[in-house]
């Protein structure tokens, strides 16, 4: 289990957001240690709007080389941020996400869009080839950090999720 | 691998359907064995209306303890069938299918509605509580037993599927 | 607008339920009068599962000559029940519900489902045919009778509603 | 009807796209005439990534200030691009869509995806507070401009999208 290369990616237009530190903290929850890379998407920047950018690629193959990896965003319009998609847009569909055991986590200000990282972002990850046998997370962007919902689905996902990710 | 227990699950308005028929060859292509379970849930009848009836309760169990369960509809209405969904509403919400991993299948007249098993019936299988590593499957009624998808699917999933499946 | 013939459709298993009641007074707070026609689906029983029962095909009659519908389901598994997708079922794919203005209505224990009746049981009334102009509603089973939601709903949407099943 | 504002927004991540023309064509077959505005989102370039942009408000307000609007996107891992999505994400959750009828369009190489406007485009316009009277429409990239798909869906749809568009 000390092997599975773990990531996180956080789609939030903002640097260093809530996303990306909650991501984080599932990732070293579901794992029991902290994330060898964290892909902040933002930091891509414009490169993110075409095709070919070198640090793009970069990112792309890190977490296509990822065990299991953390796809974190926060809820706008009822579902994942624009920002997100415009990186997996960046995969190639059907394969780039092969062999990469993905968490879908949204964060939200409310309740209301519970089902979200199931029922919208997971069929994406599914679509670029991801293994995907845990359901979504959904947090609350201002409890997070204390509600102890992040180690709740550790606790129930976390075995299914590091044996799929384990060679 | 061996001691891993399978069912099949139709939900088909039509006994001995097709859909059964593809779900069995889907079970079989992806564990190399029959299913040691078969629920076609239209012969569950009028029961499947109401709660308590112990042919139902004694068909949600051997699901509930079986390992690796192919759940699968045909199309109607873009989606899974008010059949299969009434078997589902008898499972309890977050554990019915607890342990259980879960493969979705579709089958209908055209390519249109291959999104629905990952976008629509995978969703409700992971708020029963199943595992769900693989997307869903859906195969053409006029062509699923030669064409070769079935396979393709299980020589894709089966490994991961199997390993999610076996304790 | 007098002249809209409006119905409402309930899929809970359990008869006269506050699904039931809760569709009877969105239809009338949207219209300004009490619906003409109503279905409780449960009340055509075990022929539901099959087809060509003369009552079923009654009540499909009734609601597809109905200018405004509002389709009403407890939240079962994250989603709208069996009992109301068997009776959706029953009509026909693109034309069942041509020229019926439909109102997707959902009732749930808590506000995490809040997205299905637009994400989940919208595009299977547009499936059949149906306009729908409105997003869907999503009222707590607890409080719908007083929190006024029905009502800014209502206030909100019902002017494109009556203006579009008005002939 | 003459007075009717018609707008299309295009999310392709290239120029000057088939997803424009298409939606340019989609938008004179429902309403009868030329669009009034073009938004080639790609256009707007890197202020698409943060917020308060003067060009981005400006067309998000030409936008808003439309009475029916075409919202096309190719179809990229099965949901509309993430470059659609950052502009979607400008608008202000319910309200920024107001009075604006709404016409969800995908494109895509294959019918595998004919779902996707209905079922994962459509709901963000909802959630913008846009009238979706009409189901998505979905077409294919290669046969577009003559299979007359666009012609059938104004033909089945045109009257009530432009009835709601009326002011």
């Amino acid at each position: 289990m000390q092997f599975v290369i773990v990531s996180v990616v956080a789609g939030n237009p903002k640097p260093r957001s809530r996303t990306l530190d909650a991501a984080t903290r599932v990732a070293t929850a579901v794992t029991g240690t902290a994330p060898d890379h964290t892909i902040d998407v933002i930091d891509l920047g414009a490169a993110l709007l075409g095709w070919g950018d070198p640090d793009v690629a970069a990112a792309v193959r890190s977490v296509a080389e990822s065990d299991l990896v953390v796809f974190a965003s926060p809820t706008f319009k009822a579902t994942y941020t624009g920002v997100l998609k415009l990186f997996l847009d960046q995969f190639e569909t059907g394969e780039g996400l092969r062999d990469v055991v993905a968490v879908p986590l949204m964060l939200g200000a409310g309740p209301a869009h519970a089902l979200a990282p199931t029922t919208l972002l997971s069929p994406v990850l599914s679509e670029l080839g991801a293994t995907t046998p845990a359901p979504g997370l959904y947090l609350l962007d201002s409890t997070y950090e204390t509600d102890g919902r992040a180690e709740e689905y550790a606790e129930r996902w976390g075995r299914a999720l590091v044996r799929a990710a384990s060679r």
